[in-house]
């Protein structure tokens, strides 16, 4: 983990990319928290069309936010999204990270349901994801599965973020999460998105959890 | 690591969404071997945008093919490159991937040095760095180090990634390297780039390099 010095430093440049943002994105109409995750977003692909593309649930933010403060596990469906997230970050409310596609079991359980692995093991944990905050950055397959798990068995995350990326079945299951409008969400309308996305707006929401406590 | 049933299933959606891209994109100038990783790219983006921002030095692809072919290591910026490149694809030629930054002297000799720990790190490996395939998706700072490197200490890496994203510096390096003619390299001129994005060159270079064999 980084010592105080490093983190300085790290935070200089991340405050000066903030201002070029700000200033080259002039007038928008997202309220101040949204575009924290938005400018965050940007900042993580240089990329300014993400502004028109996010999508944000009314109270969704401000459920992950809670969450994360409460201490909720964030459940990811990549392993790049586990590494990329800042220990120093999670390490504010002790969130733990858990990749379940990753563990020694979801193997034989894609092949048992004839499904992806990242699919299978979220269905497998399907009664922890309840409560907690779900990261999609790359499998449209685990998207879809907390979709159908929402709308036939009810479940309730306290918010999904959905952001895979591509080109198959990853714009179509991002169109079915915001059109589940029992599920806290935000996500990318479209092809973009990926595990690097899914990493910054969850560092923004636990700044804005960290700034701004109970 | 996925067992060959998954890793099928996972290739026929690739194959359709290269269809897809390549249908979209249409005609271009690409050689076909230069096609390939700027379409995996394209697919793990979802932005046709980097086929008008990336940059292959003359001879790079096939020096970068003949060292990972050759067992290279692979010496990235991030941990979210190391667990983003897939271990079957690594399995075979046998790739070592090593994160300097992520070792623990790597902390200290940042403080040393006054720069930052990816930095620092480059710098204590240079040696090793010779001949190896280097990959930054994220630090400017690791970028410019490289580049100091071949440019005072005659530092040739078989090939290096240089992808860095963002507002401060990342732009500015990524030029540098380009106009570095001495380093073999695959760049994306402008501020989009990121971890992702070297995963994905990395993966079409191997897939060359086993589609291709000596």
């Amino acid at each position: 983990m980084d010592r105080p010095g490093l983190v300085a430093a790290g935070q200089a440049v991340e405050a000066e990319s903030f201002r070029i943002i700000d200033r080259e994105m002039g007038a928008h109409a997202f309220p101040p928290e949204q575009w924290e995750v938005v400018r965050r977003v940007i900042h993580t692909t240089g990329d300014f069309d993400y502004a028109d593309r996010i999508r944000f649930r009314p109270e969704s933010l401000a459920a992950g936010v809670q969450a994360l403060r409460a201490g909720a596990s964030i459940f990811a469906d990549t392993r790049m999204i586990q590494v990329g997230l800042s220990p120093w970050r999670l390490g504010w409310f002790g969130n733990p990270v858990v990749v379940p596609a990753a563990e020694p079991e979801a193997q034989a359980a894609a092949e048992q349901q004839a499904t992806t692995r990242t699919a299978a093991a979220f269905r497998n944990r399907a009664r922890e994801l309840e409560g907690s905050v779900v990261a999609v950055g790359n499998a449209p397959t685990a998207l879809l599965e907390v979709v159908r798990l929402a709308r036939e068995e009810n479940l309730r995350p306290a918010l999904v973020v959905g952001v895979p990326v591509g080109f198959v079945n990853a714009e179509e299951s991002k169109t079915l999460l915001w059109e589940t409008e029992s599920l806290p969400c935000i996500t990318v309308l479209g092809r973009k998105g990926g595990s690097t996305v899914a990493v910054a707006v969850l560092h923004a929401l636990l700044e804005l959890a960290r700034r701004h406590p109970a």
